[in-house]
């Protein structure tokens, strides 16, 4: 930084197992190694050690400023912060609203600052962007007092996403979004649909926390809250907690077809032709999608632009086609040949739609970068 | 019948009050008088004895049928039914899909039952309506067990209306609709909103239960089932069902408003300028409305015919406008004089709106009397 250069890029995969895979990006080549990551600690040793190794850097201290992405900042954090320790305790409170992550991550950001006193930890929260939606889209039916006193409402997530892909856009569409009607599909295993007006967040599919919104891999998005009593009682959970994890890890993709959480899964399995709840999984995927999409058109009064983002929505034309189509009463039409790539940032509409559509690769780590640049610049 | 045509008319308003309203309409005379109607004996006894004192019926047993609305039938009733003890047993057990109705209703028909054993009693089922709408319309993201085992699905609720409404609509329509994508909006004190795909029911916003779905007087609608817990802790609840009895008694425009559940209220406050909370209830009910619509827009690929009904519906020119400006991306032109008419059949949309717009009375007591009137028939 400031010039935006990916010096190195790495990730975990199936942290957590003796199988673990690492995978690191540095000068062009690839690596990966399996290796056993079974815990937390081991998993940052295990990051800064290869930076080592790889000569990226020659001590830990080299590095000055950490990013680190926190999916719940609740109504407290409507920007990235630094992470002090009061800081740090509030990231903990508000595991309240995201019980798979925040936890965890306050956890990381204590490693690293343990491992690396020197350098600063900031916190890039997936909540802060929709800090801005209305009133009107951010609370909930429910008593005020649950929104006034328990700040019970939609804070949305996946946030450094749609913000990365709005500023891309303001960048790519001619002229801007700044007056324009936006829907950002962030479509990964997690997934959110955004709706972005005049360039400010609008409204967004994920709620009170990342459960809500469109059918995702495990989680089960929107459904009649009455199901849940229904479900406790008939399988006997203690627990209204216990419902709720099944909902998050359970359901999705992977409760309708059976098979897996993983969409290349349940695609291939759906081609193969021999497996209907494959098929289905997929056929309500999609219709939650269009719903999503359809409501957002309505609420901003027509749509000028969309993106899609993240592995489905990078990866897969037939998703991509599927809701473009879905709307071609708007006289969307898409292009072929440039809708049939993958993975690239390109325009996946004619020049006669009227709607334009683009597939454009989220970097989250870039938006998180950006961020923490921006306080280390100020601090040095 | 089979004339359709109406004999007499009656209410009972504030049933269980020391001053419940009895209202009763008969040859062209409304009467109207308080008395304590404190429970649901003598509710139907004062509704018998109405009838005779009127001189509408000699006897008791001058009536040959009597037909009732109930809310849940659940995967078994796809249409109307005779109330066998067998049928009344089922009706009782599906009170699980709808707390607030089925259990009153059962008890209403079992005295109906006792105090004129020769009489038929049919029972119309609310989700009847709804049985036809596909899988990936009343499936949920959530292990398909749930569903193959518990039932929990969508089912939907106010079908007696939404299929009023369709049948009126086929025969007010040029054309007929059932080659048509049609959106019906009961908006009433529960409320709901259908699409109709080439005359069948495609999609419901009411969900396992009536809580589901848009904003009403005192139900929630759609929220991130996550709340649930967390709402549950904060308020020291004992039962998760106590939370589902606020969702379903004292949220809505009454929750956010804090004033009351009457959208007469809410609108009478909200025009004075003075009560912030009111404008926010109509605003967010309005929001809700319009996210329905365009999702069922995108999801049928389109919309030919919109109809209002219900108590807002048939009576609110505001609510109608509002939703087809809000749709006229699709160029939708709303007809400001018939608009401007409250309880009336009549078309709303100008000759050259691409999209049809109705208001339409409902007429549930007349889809009951027809489907008791049918089986009466059979039996006689």
């Amino acid at each position: 930084m400031p010039e935006k250069n990916e010096i190195a890029s790495g990730m975990i995969d199936r942290l957590g197992s003796p199988k673990a895979v690492f995978k690191l990006k540095y000068q062009g080549k690839k690596t990966e190694r399996e290796e056993a990551v079974e815990s937390n600690e081991i998993a940052v040793l295990s990051i800064l050690s290869a930076l080592k190794d790889a000569k990226i850097i020659d001590h830990f201290e080299d590095i000055t400023a950490f990013g680190h992405r926190v999916v719940a900042g609740g109504e407290h954090f409507k920007k990235s912060e630094i992470v002090t320790e009061q800081n740090l305790a509030l990231i903990q409170e508000l595991a309240e609203y995201a019980p798979l992550h925040n936890k965890v991550e306050a956890y990381y950001i204590s490693v690293f600052k343990k491992l690396v006193p020197k350098a600063i930890q900031v916190a890039v929260f997936d909540t802060a962007f929709f800090s801005q939606i209305p009133e009107v889209n951010y609370l909930y039916s429910i008593p005020m007092e649950y929104y006034q006193k328990y700040k019970a409402r939609r804070y949305g997530a996946h946030g450094t996403s749609h913000r990365y892909i709005s500023q891309r856009l303001n960048q790519i569409v001619p002229g801007g979004i700044n007056d324009k009607k936006v829907i950002v599909l962030h479509l990964g295993s997690g997934a959110s649909i955004s709706a972005i007006k005049d360039g400010k967040a609008f409204d967004i599919s994920m709620g009170f926390t990342p459960l809500a919104g469109i059918t995702m891999s495990s989680r089960s998005g929107d459904l009649d809250v009455s199901v849940i009593p229904y479900l406790k009682k008939k399988l006997n959970l203690y627990d209204v907690d216990d419902m709720i994890d099944i909902l998050n890890h359970k359901s999705g993709l992977l409760g309708i077809s059976g098979i897996s959480a993983d969409m290349r899964d349940i695609e291939t399995a759906a081609a193969k032709g021999d497996n209907d709840r494959a098929q289905l999984a997929l056929d309500i995927f999609r219709n939650r999608i269009i719903k999503y999409v359809g409501s957002y058109i309505a609420e901003m009064g027509g749509v000028d632009v969309l993106a899609f983002t993240a592995g489905v929505g990078e990866n897969s034309p037939e998703v991509r086609a599927d809701v473009l189509n879905g709307i071609s009463y708007l006289g969307t039409k898409v292009d072929t040949d440039n809708n049939n790539t993958r993975g690239k940032e390109v325009k996946i509409t004619t020049d006669d739609s009227n709607v334009a559509a683009y597939a454009v690769p989220t970097n989250e780590e870039l938006m998180i970068a950006q961020d923490t640049y921006d306080f280390a610049k100020l601090l040095n």
